[in-house]
């Protein structure tokens, strides 16, 4: 029986060997993936970005129990901030939301931000796959807001939260501005803090100084206190008036179709990437390119066309 | 005179005007970069880098002034937080540092962090090469450091400068320990704060434990209030020690030859990219995948090994 086979069968051991092996970037891991995808586009998913300290662990641990509490499955995908040099990720999977640890309802997956090809975002969209497959009914991609990186992936989601805290200091009006657009659902947490006020006043004031387009969505701010549990059932319901909204207003269709163009231009790019470097590996050329940058008799713009000019002639072994 | 000549002659207009078609990917502008790249690699790049809200900005702005204070020309890439929709950059040039306006010694230069395609990585080394041909001496690049696209810009610096405040959140832990291992000097700014003292401890305790091979750079914790100037001499210093250890210690020419490597590898990354969207757009094969994605009847990681496979023939006109 295949990895795939075992995974659709249900066994969870079995799905959390193959996300190993998705990131390991092994091989037969793209083969079972294709296996898979047939039986994927079920989950609905829900994106929550922010900046460092807004308290989204707490708020993904909430949103998880309460889907829990209406029987629905929840997949966790948490993107931790990496070391660059061990490539390990800093919170592991086993301290966040040990509470759900025997759950068979829950499965939870770290993601780190390793990947330097815009890797990450294709992980993230295979291990949604994955869990998709898997049955989970919900999935929660958890990412810091801050790098485009991280815009893409919560571009994956059917209902995006944006979550902020109260005086978090001045460049947070530019993260304000740069993720306005992609909310769904607007999070002021730890709304207990001197400022909470402030801050939804703020952005409800920026959200309807937008110029949104006739029939799009008006998301709304919504104040939490995800550790005592205040604001987090109108959290809900306002993502699932959302999810309701997608469905009624047909823009689900388009959604769907951006989605799948994105995750296979990342799959294509990865791709072709992988082949130069096997194809600059066989004859050494990488070196030599390097080699020559350094002396400045070959600029690097001129390289990159050569190479590529190559690799077009390359089947037909030239 | 080609723009090229132009910017070698210093003309300052025409290195804006190359900077901007680099920014909208006009294809003269790689031509003219060709051109330039004999006449780069003789700036000295330093990476300013931390959580939103530590003060990099004045930071910059300090910096800056020091060197001019010591005859040297100084030009400054700021990567400012961007509106996915809009494009546009949050924080303009305009309200950088608006006290070097008048200074024909400083350029500054914001970037957008749009592109999606690890773009910005690019776009920092190619702006990089016009200020460095431009004979700007020290170029200072200033990133929130948090996605992997930021700490791959920070690579590109000799020396980086990762700045943190006391007392920013919980998560902010994770984030040290993932740019622990990028920084070569520890900035604690706004150290009038309470908890400066524990955080310069914490980071200091943080890097003694690491496992630095012999003769590797040991990172001292630096604590400045750049709004007001405690600290920015001690900062300076530490710099130009790193520099000078760079230089001494033999370490430099491996740098320069990583930096390249990573640099002619983003130009063959994006290259490939924009070749294969070309390719797909001229026989509507993009449409074609993305219907049948939506259909389940093709999944992403075949269409994108077939995509590669015929355009491996294109040459040969197959």
């Amino acid at each position: 029986m295949s990895l795939a086979d075992q995974v659709l069968d249900g066994d969870i051991r079995a799905a959390a060997r193959m996300m190993r092996d998705i990131d390991d970037g092994r091989p037969h891991a793209v083969e079972e993936l294709k296996r898979l995808y047939p039986h994927t586009g079920k989950a609905y998913i829900i994106g929550i970005t922010g900046p460092p300290g807004a308290g989204k662990s707490t708020l993904v641990d909430q949103l998880t129990a309460s889907f829990r509490k209406k029987g629905k499955r929840v997949g966790v995908v948490a993107i931790d901030p990496t070391s660059p040099f061990t490539g390990g990720a800093i919170l592991g999977d086993r301290i966040r939301m040990n509470r759900h640890a025997s759950d068979e309802g829950v499965f939870i997956r770290s993601l780190a931000t390793r990947g330097a090809l815009g890797g990450l975002s294709r992980s993230t969209s295979d291990v949604g796959l994955v869990m998709d497959a898997m049955g989970m009914e919900v999935i929660i991609i958890e990412t810091v807001g801050v790098g485009q990186d991280e815009v893409d992936i919560v571009k994956t989601a059917h209902t995006t939260c944006v979550v902020m805290v109260p005086g978090l200091g001045d460049d947070i009006q530019a993260i304000k501005a740069g993720i306005l657009e992609i909310g769904d659902v607007f999070v002021v947490n730890k709304s207990d803090r001197d400022g909470a006020d402030r801050t939804a006043r703020e952005l409800t004031t920026m959200l309807e100084m937008r110029n949104a387009p006739e029939g799009s969505w008006h998301p709304r701010v919504i104040k939490t206190e995800a550790q005592r549990g205040p604001g987090m059932d109108e959290l809900s319901g306002e993502i699932l008036a959302h999810r309701d909204f997608l469905f009624t207003s047909g823009q689900l269709a388009g959604f769907v179709r951006e989605r799948n163009q994105r995750h296979f231009l990342d799959i294509l790019r990865d791709g072709l990437y992988r082949h130069a470097m096997e194809f600059m590996g066989r004859d050494g050329s990488l070196e030599k390119v390097v080699d020559a940058m350094g002396d400045n008799t070959l600029d690097p713009y001129s390289a990159a066309e050569a190479v590529i000019a190559r690799m077009q002639g390359g089947a037909a072994g030239r």
